[in-house]
């Protein structure tokens, strides 16, 4: 997603500085003290718009929930839709999610959302893909051991790259579906902004999966 | 699929037996004398019609192919299409496939092929499909250590299905395709009949996997 710069996004998000951190590497280990409540971590990287973490934060008021996207005035554009109805469980980092590891303790995270990510088509970008190996080793090292991945997305390439990257991990599939909005498991699923967008072109692939847990005297 | 018997389909069997068994279990471990040269062996459970396993066959003459199919006149239709042109590296055996460990030794078989297997969409019905772990477990018996199946459906439901079952087995996966008519390895795919006749109405999808071999020390 390229979009124009937005001459209000970076002083919109100094003005809302309760909500929105820049310097993200400084709240290591402290980011509960920016919720109302200590509970479980939910983690979304790659927000754009914003409606997926600002919905689901709304059905799971128990869940903390951290909402992280690159791109400055995206963000802004997220961070203004929330400010019409703020809610004390949702904090937005504006940060490149590829080091999850320098932002989190190990453990600390009980899910990670990854919604509609850029598919990087070419054979050489594979490494920029959000569920690329490197990727998804500091997914690893963040996530609780009974924490998991949630993936969806249209792009029929990036899910069978992630079929097998995943897989290969190894990681094991907990849910896969090959059209969501078709499967039952649709009733409770929250549409983003792109997939309200393309989904009528094709089907919403959804992935969910976690990392097998070394057993003790492995 | 149901089709009505064949007064012929018996008889047609009985005349053929240089290319096709009706007593596997004798078979055991003597496979090889029944083809023109020793050679690495594969294996389709479901033939249908045969369309599949006979131009796979042309095409790998270095192959020894056989195929299994549960009803009597649809193999019995497999094998005469094939007597119109036999070859050396095919044989046909009337059986059900749910014990290929009873028919095979223990690393006999190079590559499983399962094409459009029966979906059994019921849960209750789930041990039915050809990929359930019981299946799983015998193919993985009479798998060469660097063997592997390869699967093909149009059906969502199986396939997703396969998905999970195979990576929690574990398997490794090798290749997904989740739209094979659209892949580049569709220049060489052989279609089957059911493949022909069902894949204008959606998509094809393809997995390779193979079992993880336990490693010396394990
Ligand atoms: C195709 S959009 C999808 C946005 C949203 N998830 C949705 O489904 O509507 C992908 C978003 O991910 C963001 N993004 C891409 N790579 C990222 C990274 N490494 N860290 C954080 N955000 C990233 C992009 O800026 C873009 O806003
Ligand atoms: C839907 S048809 C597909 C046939 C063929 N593979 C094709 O793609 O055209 C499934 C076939 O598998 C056979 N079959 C089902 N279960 C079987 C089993 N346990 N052992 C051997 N064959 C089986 C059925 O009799 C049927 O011919």
């Amino acid at each position: 997603m390229r979009i124009r710069k937005k001459p209000w996004a970076e002083k919109y998000i100094q003005d809302h500085g309760d909500y929105i951190v820049t310097d993200p590497k400084k709240w290591l280990g402290k980011w509960q003290q920016r919720f109302a409540k200590q509970q479980p971590l939910n983690v979304e990287v790659g927000i754009g718009k914003g409606r997926f973490i600002i919905e689901t934060a709304k059905l799971h008021p128990e869940i903390n929930y951290i909402g992280i996207e690159l791109q400055t005035s995206v963000i802004a554009t997220a961070l203004r839709t929330f400010m019409d109805n703020p809610l004390p469980n949702v904090q937005f980092v504006l940060t490149d999610g590829a080091n999850l590891d320098e932002l989190f303790y190990k453990n600390e995270v009980q899910k990670i959302f990854l919604n509609f990510s850029d598919p990087w088509p070419k054979k050489r970008h594979a490494k920029r893909r959000l569920t690329s190996p490197l990727f998804l080793k500091t997914y690893q090292t963040v996530l609780a051991d009974d924490g998991n991945i949630e993936f969806k997305t249209d792009n029929r390439g990036l899910f069978e790259y992630t079929l097998v990257t995943m897989n290969n991990f190894p990681m094991t599939f907990e849910y896969v579906s090959l059209d969501l909005h078709q499967s039952p498991e649709n009733e409770s699923n929250v549409e983003t902004e792109y997939e309200q967008k393309f989904s009528p072109k094709g089907p919403i692939y959804k992935l969910i999966a976690h990392f097998i847990t070394e057993q003790p005297g492995d």
